[in-house]
């Protein structure tokens, strides 16, 4: 029995099963935002939940993870206590093309 | 003094001054998605507030309308007793590239 046993596996959803309304919504926050931003400048499975610079506590960080692997952005695993993230990125790109693109260029507008 | 000079003229905001996150919340809802592309569908200022299939109050159309004002997405004016409506789509297009092309095609997944 490993330490991360009792843990639930994260659920995860495909963005080829995303409706667009389910993307953008998860999208148009801005802590979620901020963990896609970071997410994409980060090698994939390097960033641990925990990692992220934001301003939430644990159970919000939770639900805005839920979020983002239910839109079809982020994969998740267990990687002994940690829990470790990558941006689904091409998946997300041939679903939605562009929109990654949209959020993580420099916006003077921001 | 017309029927609709005692009426505010609507304010809007340029897309080229929208942040990205705001662009993104304001298409993220049903009710606004639908008027979005109900406008598409339709020839510029064709389309007064009160035509729109959408199952909503006159207090929560008007909300709907504002936020898309405020994210450059809808362009307003008064017609006589009428405020009718176009879809920003060239200028929206040239901000956010791609974008009203995603929510506007058909999608297999709504």
């Amino acid at each position: 029995m490993t330490a991360a046993s009792h843990r639930t596996a994260p659920e995860h959803t495909h963005p080829d099963a995303v409706p667009v309304l389910t993307a953008l919504a998860a999208l148009a926050d801005p802590v979620r935002l901020t963990l896609v931003r970071e997410l994409a400048s980060s090698p994939e499975w390097s960033r641990a939940c925990g990692s992220f610079d934001v301003p939430v506590g644990k159970a919000a960080l939770s639900h805005h993870f839920a979020v983002l692997r239910g839109a079809g952005l982020v994969e998740q695993r267990d990687q002994g206590p940690k829990r470790v993230n990558r941006l689904r990125r091409a998946e997300f790109d041939a679903r939605f093309p562009g929109l990654l693109e949209l959020v993580l260029r420099p916006d003077r507008c921001d």
